[in-house]
């Protein structure tokens, strides 16, 4: 029992030096692993070095498979953290090396180990390291309303200027159909630009100047947003029980009255 | 005269429950057939289901007729809505398929019942969406008249631009008319940056570099403009009960009349 | 001396009914004048039309140079006027076509002629087009210290880049001078992405995305400070003679201790 | 001894006018220096001029080389200006060129001379110059740790869909492998969109339109952070005399002590 405290203390928490060690120690072979899997997907290494992606790839299987025994074991509550988010994807993180043994399709399956990368952000979590990042989640977080109806705004303008270059074009080169034409509308839109379609007729590319411009002003509107939520979520601001005038989260004294803060 | 008011309820309302189901209904229906629209251009498709496209398509128009003559039927003041924004956007939904039964010309006509999209928007409208949407709408209505400025300064920027390096360039490939160069000038400057059109001569790339650099600042403009506007329009002010006049939030005095405000 | 004053009001004043007229219709003729520069260029259309564009800008050189005459002529310090902006910007208007009878190279040089579009900022300056567009060139003119300053990180960012590429990739294929280089290293920090230089190598395919990333992280600077400068001029203040606390510049009322202000 | 203090005031001080003159010089000869090394890597230029750019290399080697001795000789901790930031920048400035007498392999080389380049900066930094680039240095050290937290979503954001779009166009052209495919997620959530690479299938350009707008979108997020801290570093603050903690210009008392301030 004493053994399942100490190990919890270690794998669940990072306050001891033990914890700290046990994450960072985590975090590298994490990061080791996802470089082992991106490697292997590339034809020339990994044919040539095979055999030691295979032996390694069993090695860091084994230590995930331990990790996620102990992780088990030491739960007070086992079967909440089973069916938890990273109970899930310490899961997905050790399944598909045993699942390549009994089925064939080896090669696509064992891409889902790239999963594992997101153990990172658990280990980061536990870090402390988000107060910083708390600020930035909760701007998106207080601003997704308002970029979803940006992006159906968004979406519907693709819509239409994509199904307007389909007419225009007469569903030339690329502009073959709808889908096809609202893809050009947003790769245009968003200013990424590819190349792949482009327009061909004087009225196209009329109209895919109007939509460069469009989406060269609508990035406005985004970094609008959120640059209104990030100032609001920094920028936080205590009220003065006295004058309920406001003041910076970190002071001390009112800026208006002088009285000592609560 | 009980059934068109029940029926107005239902139709253009959304506060009772048979009003929302009616608008999720439509909802579905609308994105249904758009769905269908897009599918039908692509050639593989549209061919080989033709008959199941050709059914469905008239199964739809058939309900948006049906609900178009109710629309009119209950509407207190017919013509008002006959020749109103949403009136003309219902008809434009059944339009294209009427009109395809008595003239050739099948195929892009038809692409103006993507027009059917507008119609989700009535429907988000009378849903109470647009509490956040308000806040955007009225940040890009403020700024309308600062973003004009700005996109004439790009148009003549632009026009610039494109006559510079038409004459730079000399008339080489992509460059061969100026409306081709300022077509050029507005792929770069929007830093959408296709590729179809690229600068072949020394001077034409360090003019490229100025067009892109300036574009990349320039960005900031209308960021700037509408960041400045959205936080306007979301830092909401507090009304003068006296003068009517907006105040802001922390205000002790109405700024417009001088009263006290509660 | 009464014809000369009323033709001032007209011409370079913008308060009388006549004077409105004048602009429009200047601002008109202009615009189409250079439509008919772009369209010329054009080499199907300027070849067809040869003879109509011909006596078209004769039309319009002479109705510019009758207006360049009556300037001069209405112009209370004349040399003032000729060597002005504005009457060098009005002399270029209609100088290539007297020009191109004397000379050759005909066809370059009458690009000039677009130069008259800058005369349309003329007309809308006295159209007190500015009370808005003064907010903009305010913040752009407050901000230029600070933007020359990011321009210069960027040049030092992107020849930096460019050298670095340029021993990485080799002189390969675009990648054959520093200059070149360089060329590739503003097409990708400005997003722009042409695509018409591109890195073969890993290692130059890394160092590419470093340079993506940058850019992608770094327009955030210009738009930080143009930001910064817009709510500045937009949100300029006026001060409490009483209380010395700042008010929105439309106030009557000082918002915090309620007296009139100055 | 005199002689060194004069020239401590000239070389390393701006405040005279023999100083101001020699940073100018400099200046212009770093600048020079560059220009040659780029002019140097044009083939065509570089083989047909490379006489004068061998001559003009070793007088600039030399001018560089002189400054160099004189900058350790007068400097009054030698060792601490050797081994400090600038003394290896001088270093680096003529190394290339002496080890090129010695070594082969001469060209690429010779490339670092461009980061003579850096020097440029000294001279700016002693002239006074970040005044105004203070607030923009402020303002990026300040938003640092929030903008690395962006980068690591980035980079995780980026392996997932590398990695899903690795399979869902099966290693198809372009995307052969995990890092190409990261690669390309890379140029296209950044805008830049090369187009060198370009999904194929239906689902892929189904993620790629995913790709693109959370781009679009995402760059809101760096240039809210930079706004912020900008507006922050800007807005400057007064210090309160008793205990030296920053507050709001608008402030009465001290934020952090509760004194009045003057």
């Amino acid at each position: 029992m004493a053994l399942r405290q100490r190990l919890h203390k270690v794998i669940f928490e990072s306050d001891t030096r033990a914890g700290k060690r046990f994450d960072v120690f985590l975090l590298w072979i994490i990061l080791f692993s996802v470089l082992i899997v991106m490697l292997d997907s590339v034809a020339e290494i990994g044919q040539r070095y095979s055999d030691i992606f295979f032996v390694t790839e069993w090695v860091l299987t084994v230590i995930f498979s331990i990790e996620y025994g102990l992780r088990i074991w030491i739960s007070p509550r086992r079967l909440k953290y089973l069916f938890s988010f990273w109970g899930f994807i310490d899961l997905l993180s050790i399944l598909p090396s045993y699942l390549s043994l009994v089925l064939a399709g080896y090669h696509y399956m064992l891409v889902v180990r790239i999963f594992r990368l997101l153990r990172v952000f658990r280990i980061l979590k536990l870090a402390r390291f988000n107060t910083e990042a708390q600020i930035l989640i909760e701007a998106l977080r207080a601003s997704v309303y308002k970029i979803s109806i940006f992006f159906m705004a968004v979406l519907a303008i693709v819509t239409f200027m994509g199904t307007t270059i389909y007419v225009v074009e007469g569903g030339r080169e690329g502009f073959s159909s709808i889908p096809q034409s609202i893809y050009w509308a947003i790769v245009t839109v968003t200013t990424v630009g590819y190349g792949d379609i482009v327009p061909h007729t004087v009225m196209g590319k009329f109209l895919s100047s109007i939509a460069m411009i469009t989406g060269y002003v609508f990035i406005a509107v985004p970094t609008g947003i959120v640059t209104l939520e990030i100032s609001r979520s920094a920028l936080k601001k205590k009220e003065c029980s006295a004058c309920n005038s406001k003041n910076e989260i970190a002071a001390n004294y009112c800026a208006q009255c002088g009285r000592l803060m609560g």
